[in-house]
């Protein structure tokens, strides 16, 4: 199947935009967890089993895994096995942020797809020869960054810059170029719920059929009602809208799967109220 | 000992600007060394013991090592650790493009250091929050994608912008950036010997005292005098000449190391004549 058939078909089977970041920082883990004997990982299957029928998506950084050295790419290799066994609708984005040079590319695309990943996010500073690697499969998607949450993501992104079609801010022109390459259907963009105006924008240059994931609400600062109501499509669909330690890092006890299905739960809620 | 001031020695140790790439894919792996029960690790170990008296710098690229999963990451931890025991003044660059938000930069620079790295590099789409985790510590130090080496390369980063100084091309614009961002001289650059033009206008920006990491000479077809008399500060220091494929895969028969060897010797001494 097609990576946005099946992003879509999960976003409907759950009825939610909700995609839940693993950013399963060892130090933040629950201490009820802690004695495990793969801590990463039985954390992430508790989070799993409690909040998969709220999501249409999972999201684990590599960085929190990486972090962690060679057990936590184990736990990052089970925790993807474990919610292609347990929530096959659910669609995984490794949340990889790479970019690199053509054989290069090839190989970080090898890696990611053999830890199981349905899409990853890219890095646009190199241009499309790093990208394409990621895209040649269409049962595969990426996620380019295009506008990034984070306070200094305007530092390069905002710029005024002067294309062929005439001037343009930076975030706008990758969207537009991000547009060219992404043929297959299969490459969506990253803009934060930070510049909720931006993402408006991203919207509207872009059309309904092309996926947006959207960080920052929560723990970040920026508005649920404005990243659904200007990220999502026509439809109510195609927008990712990303909590990680809202969810997950909801409750440090012993509760905290609970307390996460929850919150997963009242997320999803709150968003279907502005679809 | 500062980044700055540990790189300087081992440029003039091995009176060498050559830095090998250990970019030890498995697939291109000399037949003689499959046998091998760590056939990534027995590599390296033996170009690094056959390379090690001409060279200022290793650059193990972190695609080659996560696209063979946990072996590639033990493997990778090894090669460090013995760089480490066995030529103790040479600087490992772990190439590794990071680039992502304030948190999650902080996990990516943990997971870097505790690999053994003394710097790595980093990609600028995000801005300085996405690098500041990376430059803390002085005794570690950061190359920021300038210009790079490969074809589409000029897609973002040759666009002409508007910044408060003035017009500018993105990457002039992120190698001033850099120098706003890297106060404690442990921010350099990666600008690829392809754009030898390019290349020297950043030398000309940054001035004397800022690190060039130059990719792109050989296969990539990048002159090697214009890489050496653009990106040498001037006293000939400072630009460290990247080759890869060419050094560590020049023979592939079993005597690849001692070709590796004689490789190495051979770039150092036509890199020297143009110094």
């Amino acid at each position: 199947m097609k990576f946005i058939e099946r992003l879509l078909g999960a976003q409907k089977k759950n009825d939610s935009l909700v995609c839940v970041g693993l950013d399963s920082d060892l130090a933040k883990l629950p201490r009820s967890i802690l004695g495990s004997a793969e801590p990463q990982f039985e954390f992430n299957r508790r989070i799993i089993d409690a909040t998969k029928n709220a999501v249409c998506a999972y999201k684990p950084n590599m960085a929190f895994y990486e972090e962690a050295g060679l057990k936590g790419w184990a736990a990052l290799e089970k925790t993807i096995i474990y919610i292609k066994e347990s929530a096959p609708d659910v669609v995984v984005i490794l949340d990889a942020k790479r970019g690199d040079i053509g054989n290069t590319a090839q190989a970080y695309a090898k890696a990611c797809w053999a830890l199981g990943a349905d899409c990853v996010t890219l890095n646009p500073y190199l241009g499309i020869d790093s990208l394409e690697p990621f895209l040649k499969d269409d049962t595969k998607g990426a996620f380019v960054l295009c506008r990034t949450s984070n306070p200094s993501g305007r530092e390069l992104q905002d710029l005024d810059v002067t294309t062929p079609g005439g001037p343009s801010k930076l975030y706008m022109h990758v969207a537009r170029l991000a547009m060219s390459w992404g043929k297959g259907g299969n490459l969506g963009l990253v803009v934060g719920a930070t510049v909720p105006s931006e993402l408006k924008d991203v919207r509207a240059l872009v059309g309904g059929a092309v996926p947006i994931l959207i960080p920052g609400v929560g723990a970040q600062g920026g508005s649920l009602e404005a990243a659904v109501r200007n990220g999502a499509n026509e439809s109510g669909l195609l927008a990712l809208i990303n909590s990680s330690r809202d969810i997950i890092f909801k409750d440090p006890g012993p509760d905290f799967a609970k307390k996460a299905g929850e919150s997963a739960r009242e997320l999803k809620e709150a968003i279907n109220k502005f679809r």
